[in-house]
Formats: structure tokens, sequence, C-alpha cells
């Protein structure tokens, strides 16, 4: 059995976004900008794209501005909330300790140029809670950027409610929404979200290509200088095949949306009413309020690694995190900041679900995860540490 | 008839490059940064196209740094050798006055961070010499960023010359060959670039990606922060289908190279040879060290835009110069580098070639130009003036 269960990390592009992208390789291929009728078609489809992005945030077609991923559009965002911020002498941050790195090495930067970046501490379950937001505001805080859903253990945030408090102490809210778009309902005027990222790819669009939804009365400013391209915040040849693609990719997730849910959820708990019954486990991230595809677990006495590529040789793909991280020996940072210990830590895995997964998959994740981890721990010195006697971490 | 003639703006893909892109957009979809199968399945992808672009260039692969496309690769360049510049007290950085906005607008942002930029002027046939190169070089300069050729005009500059002066002189050298790549012979090492950019569209590859050669030694400054991709220079999730797509059809175009620039300079010179026969014309660029594929002229009397508006009537997809900076009302800053008076500026059509263009159609170009031309001109009050007795800019 081969089965995909990392769609956290990428998705296989829909039929429909790909029929969406065919057209646009070699029929209508000119360049937006050109005045003539070839560009003049792909600055139709380049309209048309934006609308339907704009319709399925709920803002107008204005607000969107095109980027080649949610890490560009992670970091526009956050760069002009703190430009903006600089001019009016505020230079205080506030995000959270869990974010994805696109936003926590913005941060970083802008920290090393003087910017005040305060994280809030993450709850166990991966939540954050509006009233933390409103606690940290300050008369000198200029974004508060706090993820929709997070990419590790799927816990979803109380956006709108962030969204209020913001929106009351007149204060610019980002959203990294690069897990949440097509998968949660999302409507940035209802949620008061200022801006928010997205990335094709993690909604079975193609790789390259995002968005930033930016409120009107923000003043963006370049992350790439050059043309005029997308009213002179973006240059670039617009990346019209994969925009388009994009936009059908979105729109079809958010017209399945209700009933992707209903699926995928239903796979998930099947593997986390499974997995949960591995000794010295435990789930990671909220049990209620939760993406509906993620599944994450620490197993104590086994290295995620050798977990991950024994699941492979069964054909199993997961992950044990984030694959941005993949290849760093350090544990998550999003797993430290719930509290795991750097010991439970290194033993996650992440299965993380869509509605192309069926139930038979699921039976067999949860009948041969057991037995790896079974096998790792046989081999495992914290294992039998543990066995002899040492206070186990997880109970 | 219809033309595509403004292979400079953007190009259609070729069926190489499209067919390099299917098997990535359903089959191999993987994470390059998963550890599982499905994953280094795309990064065995991944490697394989730096290697390819890499022995196009003449460098080795881990001197490849893929990008969104040119602009990004652009602001990279000169951002990261700016940044080293600073380091050491060296903050004069030369370019040239008809570079394209992508370095122009990056070299602006960098001036008011306390850069000095010099821009050298622009011979009349769109040159810049090496030896101007040799006498602007200061101590305290960081950066050489010459363009290979220029995208309005046609100009190809003496790289080589250019690289060796700076080799000499220790200074680093960057050249935006977003028009050049693929279209002309590039040996980074033989001709001493440091850094090079280039876009895949401008080679019948896919939008939305490109590539930034940076030699060994060279320390790169992120234009977007995040995961560690791209040896942790440039995050985000590699677009592989774009990557890949953009390698085959850069290894297509370098082993057509010669055959493709036989067949298109005949095009071209065709015509240049018709064109020039419009009385009151001129020639924009060099008519010698030119792109194969680069017509540009200046028709006294008469508006851009309105002679491609007819033209597109016709079926003829022209520009009046950048595609980037469409919409604005000024004339061009290459053509008023070159020392175009503003009136004549205005008065400028492009064509650009590719190999699959023919020559029955250039003969079209040459019988119908002229008579939009004729036609505009004859509501021209700036022609009737000519007529009525004023000194013609162009004799």
């Amino acid at each position: 059995m081969n089965i995909y269960a990392d769609n956290a990390a990428t998705t296989r592009m829909s039929d429909v976004a790909v029929q969406a992208m065919m057209p646009y390789l070699q029929g209508i291929y000119g360049n937006p900008s050109s005045l003539h009728t070839a560009g003049q078609e792909a600055a139709e489809a380049l309209a048309a794209a934006r609308q339907t992005v704009a319709d399925c945030l709920g803002c107008i077609p204005k607000e969107i501005i095109f980027t080649s991923g949610g890490s560009e559009a992670d970091n526009q965002a956050i760069v002009s909330a703190a430009v903006m911020g600089a001019r009016r002498n505020k230079k205080h941050i506030i995000s959270t300790a869990f974010e994805h790195h696109a936003v926590l090495h913005t941060l970083k930067k802008l920290e090393k140029e003087g910017y005040e970046v305060e994280l809030l501490p993450v709850g166990s379950k991966g939540n954050i809670t509006a009233q933390q937001v409103a606690d940290a505001i300050r008369p000198d805080t200029c974004l508060v950027t706090v993820m929709y859903a997070n990419n590790e253990i799927g816990s979803v945030l109380p956006i709108a409610e962030i969204g209020a408090v913001c929106k009351e102490k007149g204060v610019i809210f980002h959203t990294d929404a690069v897990q949440a778009a097509g998968h949660l309902h999302i409507n940035v005027k209802e949620q008061n979200i200022d801006m928010l990222s997205l990335s094709a790819h993690k909604f079975h669009g193609p790789k390259g290509v995002g968005a930033l939804y930016v409120r009107s009365g923000i003043a963006l400013t370049n992350i790439i200088e050059g043309g005029a391209q997308e009213r002179g915040k973006r240059a670039g040849t617009e990346n019209i095949p994969g925009i388009v693609s994009m936009a059908a990719a979105l729109k079809d997730a958010c017209e399945h949306i209700d009933e992707n849910a209903v699926k995928v959820s239903a796979l998930r708990d099947r593997l986390i009413e499974g997995l949960s019954k591995v000794s010295h486990s435990a789930l990671n991230g909220d049990p209620d309020s939760r993406l509906p595809g993620n599944v994450s677990f620490c197993f104590e006495g086994i290295e995620g690694e050798s977990l991950l590529l024994l699941l492979d040789m069964k054909g199993i793909c997961a992950s044990s995190g984030s694959a941005c991280t993949s290849g760093s020996l350090d544990p998550s940072h999003v797993l430290l900041a719930i509290g795991r210990p750097h010991e439970v830590a290194h033993g996650s895995l992440r299965l993380s679900l869509c509605e192309s997964n069926t139930m038979e998959e699921m039976d067999y994740i949860v009948e041969e995860v057991p037995k790896v981890v079974d096998y790792l721990r046989n081999m495992s010195p914290m294992w039998k540490d543990l066995v002899n006697g040492r206070k186990p971490f997880i109970l």
C-alpha cells in the first residue's frame, strides 16, 4: 500500500488545478503587462483569478497581491506592517512561539533592526487566547501576527476573537493561513483580519504561487523591487498559469470545504483513536479545535526520523514535523513551545490527510505504526531506562 | 495573420518545457524537504535540475539558487553584494543608466539606505565599455552590476571584458542576463561573472521561476526568510515543476543556441532592413553587437501606444519598450539613456523574435508597419510641424 499522509508538507495537484493551468502554458501565454491581444488575454485571466481568490476570502480583488508562495507573503506582510509602524514610532510586534519559520525568521530580522518582538507563550494544547493578545498590546504595538492553524500540531487559533481585539485596539492583524486556506472557512472582513497569507500547494494547487490579502489602506512595502506589477507592490512577470490554477484550486476547495472536512476529520479521528492506544504516547495539539487533516503524536523512547524511514519502507509517507526544517537535528520549536521535553519532542510523528485518503489507509497506518514504534523502542536506550524503572515523560 | 513578436516580454512555453513539467504536477509531487520516498524523488529532480542549469552556465550546482524569477534574482544579488560591502565600509555601487527596473529600483532603495550609486552613461548605440567600468571603480566600490543585453534595444554588452576588469580590481560583478540566457553563449567562469540572474519565461520556460548564479564564496542575504530551502538562502517550498521545466528549457535553448541565432538574426535583419526604409526612422541599439531577436525603432511624429494598438488589429503583437513599464506615460528610460529626445522616444516600436517566427511574418510586418506609421503621422500635429518646415529630430 502506498499512502501519502503528508498533505501539510505539500499536496498533489487536483485535476481541477491542472486543467485550469493548461490553457496558459502554450495557448494564452502573453505577458499581462503587454498592450496587445495576447497580453490582454493574460491580463483578463489575472483579473478573473484575483476576483476568485477575493471571493473565497471575502474581500475585494484589489486587496489581493499574488506572490511566489506563503513564505514571501508572510515576509511582505510583516515587513510592511513594521515599516508602517516605524513611521509612527511603533516598533513592538506580538506573535507566538510556534509560528512558521517564515514568520519567526522575519521577526528575528526585524529584531536586529531594532524592533521589539514579543512571542506569546503557547498553551499545552497549542493554543493562544485572544485575552493573551489583548494583554500584550501596548500603545507602541504595530502588528499582531498569529497563525490561523499550526502546521505541525494542527491546533486552530481563535482568529476572529484575536481580530476583534486588534480592531478594537487599532493594531494591524496578520495571520499566516497557509494551513487553513481551503480547509477552514475564512472571511477576512467578518474575522477582522487585516493581512492574510496563503500558499496554493497546500490546497491541491501548484507550487511556487501564493497570495497575500491586504486590507485597503495598509501600505505594502516591496520585498521584490522592479516592474510595476501588482500595483507596484510585487515586481516580476506574473505567473499566470500558477495564479489561474491556484484560484481554481482555492475555489474548488472552498466549494467542498464542509464535505471535505467531514470526510477528512473522520479519517483523522480514526488515526487519533488508533494511535492513542500506543503506550506512552501523546496527541499533540488541541483535540477539539483542530485542522480536519492533522494527526500529531509523540511516542516516548523513539527517534522520529527512524520512525519516518521505517514507515516509508511500509509505503507510508509521513513527517516528523515541518518539512521546512527537516535536515535539522534540533527538536521542533512547536513541540518545545507546547511543553514537550526534548526527549519526547524527538519522537514525533505527523500524519496529515486529505479527502483522497481512505479509511482503509487509516486502518493500515493504525496497524503498522505501533509495530514500528515497538521495533524502535526495543533498541532504544531511552526506552530501556523506562522499562528499568525511569519515570516516563508520557504516562 | 497572427504574429507574436514580443518574445522579450515573454515567450510561449516549448513542448520540451511542458513535457518536462508534466510528471511533477500529479505524479512526483512530494516536498523535496520531506524524508520519505515521495519527497526524495522530488529532491532528486531538484538536484538534477540544478546540475543542468549549472552545466548550461559553466558553474557547479551549489552555485545555483532557484528563485521566483529574474526580478527576485536581481534583487537578491544586488542586496547581497551591498550587505557584504557595508561590512567592509564599501558602499559604492556602479551600474548603468539603462538597466531593467528590477536593478534600478533596488539600487534606488539602497541609495536611501546610504549607498552611493553611480550609473554609467550609455553610448548612443546602447553600449557601455569595460574602460568606463574600470575608470569608475573606486577603493570603496562593492558591486558592479551591468546587464548582459538590454531588454528594449537589444545591445549586448562586453560582459567578459567587464568581468576581467572587476576580477582584477577585486569587485563583485553581477549581470542581469534575463534577455541573454538561452540566447547567447554564457560561461560564468570564463567571463569572470560573480553573480548572474536569469528568468525561465524568456527562453520558452515557465513563468514564475528563475535562477541566480552566485560564485562560491559570496555570502547571500535572504530576500525571503523562512525555511531552510536553497541552503537557507531562499525560503519557500521549491517550485519543482517550474524548476524542472526551466532546466529543460534552458538545456534545449543552449543546445540549439547557434542554429537559433542564425535563424532568428536573419529574421531580425530582414525587419531592420525593411523598417529602415521608413523616413525619419532610426534603429535603436547597436547594429552589430545585438541580441539575435531584437528589433527596436523610433519613428518620428508618432505615439508608440497607438502604433501598438493598430498593429495588434493587424494581428501583430509588439511592444513599445518593456512590458514591465507599460501603463506608464513616461518615455522609456532606456531610450532617453541613449540620447533619444522625449518626442522621439515616445514613438518607439520593439519587435522581438524567436525561432518559431517565419520570414513570411517578417515580410508582412515590413509591409504593414510603414502603412500604420503613415496613417498615424497623417493625424499627428508633431508630424505636421515637420512637414511645415520644423527641423526633424531623426533625419
